[in-house]
């Protein structure tokens, strides 16, 4: 079954989506804005695919490889804006998407 | 956070949108896939809706009640047609969906 | 067939996804980003529903009506939030909002 | 405007997204659905992606490249696959693959 060769990718990209997700709504929670509408603009890229490509792998899409290899480019563009904000939610969004990339990139 | 305090309602969330798209895929594989097309349309139905209100959540959408009065009735239509059938993954989909169904309407 | 017969209502929903989708952008770019955390909340929401219902609609999903009274609700919030600002985005994604609320009610 | 500069391109995945959803709710009412698996299947998949990139075109995605990339082999999978059958949602819908598959590698 799909869903179980993969699980460990399927977890990675649950755990991106969540994270860029909530980071998301932190991000625009935060006094200063400003400084995170690149952050703000790429979490939703990043949970949006993440999401999408979980979604594509358990119901055994023909199509998962390419998917994953524009996934990784996501969450590695997403990690690398996140990474540079203290913020704990985005250390965290940074973690989970390097993560996943990493996993992405497995399966690409 | 969002998605802490749904944590149980995510977890049925997704595993119901997984266990619907085995389904849809194991429906497609089947012999007599003539029996299976309602299963496949509400399959495809509920995978969706479960993925989307996962992902409302987890962005602390300010509708989650309102999407998750709705997907407790597409969880429930596709339980029902699943269980019809004896198939292993039809079984196990509509435990899912009847499992999230109730996790649904603890928020809806 | 179903996306025939809800042909205003597709329209009305595409042309509410890409105002709201563009408005999302739009904001991040504006000076104040701070004042419009509202309207990018909102046009993620309410970009997403529509263009969800849109899909529902064309694969002539049994929930259309459930699903339609949801969007309505979600372009009724945007709409709100996005005719208080002046900006050229804001007034035209809220026009469209409001549009899309209409024909949401008239199938809902 | 994103959504000026590919006004062609998302009227080429509105119209494919639309004529995959249709082809999906037309197969499985098939007399012989056996045979119209693999174009079922195909059918949400292409679908899905479309809807995805038309989406991301909208609110000005950093990556619309290279999802356009992926759409465009994916619509040339469901367009070769549907144009194997007569019925004339596969014909129509085969149609609308290539030339949105086509309309995808411009901007890829």
């Amino acid at each position: 079954m799909a869903h179980e060769q993969h699980a460990e990718l399927i977890k990675a990209l649950h755990d991106c989506a969540a994270a860029c997700n909530h980071c998301f709504d932190a991000c625009l929670q935060e006094e200063d804005v400003k400084m995170m509408v690149g952050c703000i603009r790429l979490d939703r890229e990043c949970a949006d695919i993440c999401s999408y490509l979980e979604h594509a792998i358990t119901r055994n899409s023909p199509f998962v490889s390419e998917l994953a290899a524009v996934c990784a480019a996501i969450c590695e563009a997403c990690g690398t804006e996140c990474q540079k904000h203290d913020h704990d939610h985005c250390q965290k969004c940074a973690e989970a998407c390097f993560k996943c990339a990493e996993a992405c990139r497995s399966v690409a």
